[in-house]
């Protein structure tokens, strides 16, 4: 038993800042394990995940990144691949069910994520060189992961301004 | 409390069969909470959510769906737009981790669900015309909710063919 999924949703907030603790090898696999099970369009789960600690690795990521400098900080990050081989249409949209899914698990772990999106072209191009990724493969963001060091709070869009019935207005 | 999160992602099904049982209204609210509080690029929330309950409509959105013929006997239709005036980058990505976070609160709350894509071209500009969507918005998908009258297995792809450690291979 972990967490309700209702508060899971409700309370999960992005972590830029990270304790230096390393993440136990068993809450990376039931991260991954929640990947995993994301649903995707025909079951054809077009993704790939790359588990990186090392820190020479994750500070180059970070650069490599832009703005996620913080992946030079979290003591995992997971790259999240799509693949047009399994999926031509749906392998930049579906691994993003994964990562929710990911970042969702971490939270209920105690631990804290953030979503770090690398398809800006120079960034992807990077990432594939230093991570040996395959040419037809495209990366699709990085998920940052560690014990959190800082606690945020979240403004959302009340439900009247982003809900219809029926129709759209 | 509902369930856990873990279990809730490791068992949830995609359910395209459902019992004629109307779903509760605040079992409905519920789920557009936890679309609302879905993370998004720079918290820029470029979602909308209209809520179909009518059989009529329900019925012309499944014809013009294509294969989302289910969406006639769900009770309840969630039709998802991206909103390019909130954020040019990510409208069509970013609404996606709301429907993740919709798809598990329903099956936490005892509800099946099913995603349709529907951004096929003639399907979007059918589904604009019908719900009167403005031109600017783009409808992502329908998300079909109601009390399942079917019980399905699951398959994935193991860890050890998606998951790379430190680079690829």
């Amino acid at each position: 038993m972990t967490m309700d999924v209702i508060e899971t949703i409700r309370n999960r907030r992005s972590i830029r800042r990270y304790l230096d603790r390393p993440v136990e090898d068993d809450k990376v696999e039931q991260i991954l394990e929640a990947g995993r099970w994301a649903p995707s369009a025909d079951n054809l789960q077009p993704w790939h995940f790359i588990v990186v600690r090392d820190g020479v690795m994750r500070q180059k990521l970070a650069q490599a990144s832009g703005w996620g400098k913080f992946l030079k900080d979290s003591p995992v990050a997971i790259v999240v691949l799509g693949d047009p081989q399994r999926s031509s249409k749906y392998h930049l949209a579906d691994p993003h069910n994964a990562v929710m899914n990911m970042i969702l698990t971490a939270y209920s772990l105690g631990l804290g994520s953030c979503w770090v999106d690398v398809r800006d072209m120079s960034s992807e191009q990077e990432f594939k060189k230093l991570l040996h990724v395959p040419k037809s493969m495209r990366v699709i963001c990085a998920v940052a992961i560690g014990y959190p060091a800082e606690e945020r709070t979240g403004r959302r869009r009340p439900l009247s301004e982003i809900v219809s019935y029926e129709t759209y207005e």
